[in-house]
C-alpha cells in the first residue's frame, strides 16, 4: 500500500510530517537528541530493520534534518548529528516526552528527567507567549488567516 | 507488513507515538484543534480514506484523547471532542506547526496566524523552564535518569 503523501497540502502540519511523521522517524530523532550518533548505535537500541533504518536516516538527511559528517573516512563511516533545521525540533520531541510522561506513563514513572544546565533543576518545558509571556492554552489561541493563507478549507467556517 | 509496536518500550516518547503517531493522526488532531468535530467533514478535508478515518478516530478514543458526544442520537451520529489528555497535545501541536513555518514552508508564507487573546498579538510559542524562565535550548539540556528509569539501554554512555 502506497502511503498518500502530505507534500501537496498548504499546511504546515503536513510539511513537517512529511519530513518527521514516518513510522520509526521521531525515535530515531530522540536518539539523536540523547547523543546517538552511528547507524549501528541506532539499530541496536532501536532493534529497527536495517533497510528501514537506512531508508529514514536518508529522509532525514535529505531534508537537511540531519548531516552526515565522516569519522572514518578510509572506510566510508559517518556520524549523524543534527543540523540547525535538526535542532530546532527541540520543542517538538520535549513536547511529546512530555505528554507521554504526564498523560501515559506517569511523571513518577518517567525514564528520563531533564535538568536545565542554566538554573541547575529538572526542568518542565512551557509553552509560553513571546509578547507577554503567558502560557499559551487551547482557550486563549484562535487561528487566523496568516501571511500566506490561500486555502479556503483550511480554516474552517466560522 | 505488520507495523512494529513501541508499546513494549520503556519510553514515554515511544509511548507518545504509539497513540498519535500514526499517518494521518497528527492531521486529524491538527483539525480537531481548528474546530472540526464530525466525520465527514474530516472526510472531506482531509481526503483520507473513511476505513483509515475510523481506525484512527477509534484509536484516539480508544486511547482517552477525543471523546464522542452524541448530537443526533436517533441517527447514532456524534461530534469527537478533545479530552483534558488532548487538549494537553496543544504543545505538540504548536511546535509541529511552527517548524513547519520556520523551517519548510517560511514564515512569510505561513498558511495559519495564532493569535494569543489574553494579550492580543499573533504569537509564537516559545519553550521556556519552568523554573527560571528561559529558553530551552539544546546546549542547556542535559538528559539524566528519571524517577523511572529502568533500561540501562536508553540512556547512552556519558
Amino acid at each position: 500500500m502506497k502511503k498518500v503523501s502530505f507534500a501537496g497540502m498548504p499546511c504546515s502540519v503536513a510539511q513537517s510530517l512529511e519530513v518527521i511523521g514516518e513510522w520509526w522517524t521521531l525515535l530515531i530523532l530522540r536518539d539523536v537528541f540523547l547523543g546517538v550518533t552511528r547507524f549501528d548505535d541506532f539499530a541496536k537500541r532501536l532493534g529497527i530493520a536495517r533497510n528501514v533504518l537506512t531508508a529514514r536516516l536518508d529522509t532525514l538527511v535529505d531534508n537537511d534534518v540531519l548531516t552526515r559528517v565522516p569519522y572514518d573516512e578510509a572506510r566510508g563511516r559517518y556520524d549523524y548529528r543534527l543540523t540547525d533545521k535538526g535542532r530546532a525540533l527541540l520543542p517538538l520531541m520535549t513536547a511529546i516526552r512530555q505528554w507521554g510522561d504526564e498523560w501515559i506513563i506517569g511523571e513518577d514513572k518517567a525514564p528520563i528527567a531533564v535538568e536545565h544546565t542554566t538554573c541547575g533543576h529538572v526542568s518542565k518545558g512551557v509553552f509560553t507567549c513571546d509578547h507577554c509571556g503567558e502560557e499559551l492554552t487551547t482557550r486563549t489561541l484562535k487561528a487566523r488567516r496568516g501571511p500566506g493563507f490561500r486555502e479556503p478549507s483550511l480554516l474552517p467556517p466560522s
